[in-house]
């Protein structure tokens, strides 16, 4: 492909007027929209409204006058779109961890009697350390975590697993599960599916209820651009509601709040699932991150996604000669997720050297280069310079300088 | 008192120049900073330089440029400042809710072969919540609540206790408990003390490590005034560090969080406690709401709550003919905490009439109107006026009126 072949591309792109909703710096490509989202022009203006007017004139009022008290189920239920799922099954809570050690705990109590939670070795480690924590509670006669090679899934789902936990597309390969397939398999042997949509949510069209999902959590600071560090969601599907006991048992989740009772009462929908007090600044943000996302078509930003992805691909392994340089996970769109990964032995000094020209990826130890394709706010023709740059890096051996190689605390 | 008492006051009293560092309506007397603290009028930078700056331009990078990573270490160590404990002793996380799970899980792992967990009917019902919720999780053999009334305890502390729970200032009656007595009681029996500080940080001169306390948790957006839904704070006292075991396990909270293993490692020291992503907008604004407070010596901050307080019980008691009024909880100021409760059996009404008046505090269930004495913001004139003005209602009979009656979802 040509430079002008990219232009082209972007000149019939319908997603294209999305780039200037989003307020990011001059001069760069940003590629790690999968770790951090950038910040919606809009936010601004939106934090501000909810600092000055909400918290600063409304003060405590503001959980009625301006319906913070309904932000969690409201913002969920905007999410809810993006992911095949009732407004009434998703809502805003703690972060992805603690979400779903919730899940999985509250999968165990629908499963009576069965004690495995099967995943995925090498899945995202917080996701096999809120189940290993889960574990570790409950003692092995009530609960194991078993990872298995992605491999020996679905054959590993058997008659003793309570609950599949499966990262939907995987953070360092993209390498993409089939929701219904794997849900099906999970079905077929009576355990329960729970996804985390953590690099799906705001990527891929996913599709919960046609899928037939139990459960599910996901990420509001990758491509829902919610803000570092934003609330997480969680998916319940309505067959479980009322069902499921959520273990993290706080007023939030209390049938009455306000009653102040010394006894538990769940809600008998989907607020069973929140705990305590809601993040209304981190809601703020990821509201304001949902509220542009949700003027796209999903259908669309996967498709563009999956397109520049195949660009960047196509791009760098037509024109890197270093054989040191190999793609990681599948080549198939039909099979990933929205970024792409190499592995290289000198990854974490390449992630320097693009940063250094302004291409922002990010590096997965040991060894992956990680470039993220965030729909809403890159361009093929970005797409196509940083496929360049990364040739061109590795033609002059661009990564070999010290500077490249001094690591921060966080990569 | 006559008010020009109460304004003498005022200009002898050397908080008086914290007001100007609040942001807050004119005209209204905000008696509900122990429910959600007022913005400083630094946040207002601050949100902008985290928005614009460290998201907008930083990006990614900012986990470490703008060293969002440390931030839960870095604000628990201020608000160790103003509970008597070591920086190394508070981190922030998560909710209060959820950070009392955690640590009454890990008290269960300190104490093994105790299954009791002591608390007080009554407490602030989330706090039960979380302990009931923990509890069914790990059924009866291991772990049951027992809420007693607070004149049973310490009685009711025994062999089988492995924690004690307790709010040190009663939200509703606003009684106090020593913590170094109560926490020695505990201790006598071989049982944890975990304290509840949420109406205590930021009002009163806690001290934690002089009351050799085991374990606290406390709340962000009140008496912080860190913003609505702020994260919460727990303190893990220096000897029990590497000891106690997190049941929510993330990646936050291991060893090495960028080494992406498969099996959890906790760090050694209170990032144990850590489980996901850093909230970092909420943090930045409980950051905000510390670096004010921490320009106030906590003893002084103490002592004019006190006095507030007192100001507005003598005034009230010394004016109301009301005899259905009754101050709830102890008058001693040496019993109390920084909010005054009166019951009435038309609570809430007189609630929404003082509210008409500017004069915002607010009602909880059955019958309390409930007025938090905020030391940092409020002057010995405000206390006054509002004494007078729940005086005048009460003469007046002004609560008595449709409009006053009718309930929001949040009261």
């Amino acid at each position: 492909m040509t430079r002008d072949e990219a232009l082209a591309l972007d000149a019939a792109d319908p997603l294209a007027r999305f780039r200037a909703a989003f307020d990011l710096p001059d001069g760069v490509i940003y590629l790690d929209g999968n770790s951090l989202g950038p910040p919606p022009v809009a936010l601004h203006g939106r934090m501000e409204a909810v600092t000055r007017e909400e918290w600063g004139q409304g003060l405590v009022r503001s959980w009625n006058s301006a319906r913070w008290i309904e932000a969690p189920l409201r913002v969920g239920g905007k999410i809810a779109r993006l992911i095949g799922a009732k407004p009434s099954e998703v809502t805003v809570a703690d972060s992805t961890t603690v979400s779903l050690f919730k899940l999985a705990a509250g999968a165990l109590g629908l499963r009576p009697g069965r004690t495995t939670i099967l995943s995925e070795a090498g899945n995202f480690p917080t996701d096999l350390y809120a189940l290993q924590g889960l574990a570790a509670l409950l003692g092995p006669d009530r609960a194991r975590l078993k990872a298995v090679e992605p491999e020996a899934l679905p054959d590993a789902i058997d008659e003793d697993t309570a609950a599949v936990v499966l990262t939907q597309v995987h953070y360092k390969t993209s390498r993409r599960w089939d929701l219904a397939a794997v849900t099906a398999q999970a079905h077929a042997k009576g355990a329960l599916m729970i996804w985390d949509l953590c690099h799906t949510a705001g990527a891929l069209a996913a599709d919960l209820n046609g899928a037939d999902a139990d459960l599910a959590v996901g990420c509001g600071y990758k491509y829902l651009n919610g803000g570092p560090g934003a609330p997480a969601f969680l998916f319940v599907a309505e067959r479980h509601q009322g069902q499921i006991a959520s273990p993290l048992t706080g007023w939030m989740g209390h049938a009455e709040p306000f009653a102040f009772e010394d006894g538990y009462r769940p809600a008998d929908d989907i607020r069973a699932m929140i705990t305590g007090t809601p993040p209304i600044l981190g809601l703020a943000a990821l509201e304001a991150g949902l509220d542009l996302q949700l003027q796209a078509d999903p259908r669309a930003v996967e498709a563009k996604g999956l397109a520049l992805c195949d660009l960047f691909i196509g791009e760098v392994e037509g024109r890197a000669a270093d054989p040191e340089l190999k793609l990681v996970g599948p080549r198939d769109r039909d099979q990933r997720g929205l970024h792409v990964s190499f592995a290289h032995p000198a990854g974490y000094a390449l992630v320097q050297a693009m940063i250094a020209r302004g291409i922002i990826g990010d590096f997965r130890a040991p060894d992956i280069a990680r470039f993220g394709f965030s729909p809403l706010f890159l361009s093929h023709a970005q797409a196509w310079d940083a496929a360049h740059a990364l040739a061109d890096i590795l033609a002059g051996r661009e990564w070999d300088q010290p500077r490249f190689h001094a690591r921060a605390a966080v990569t």
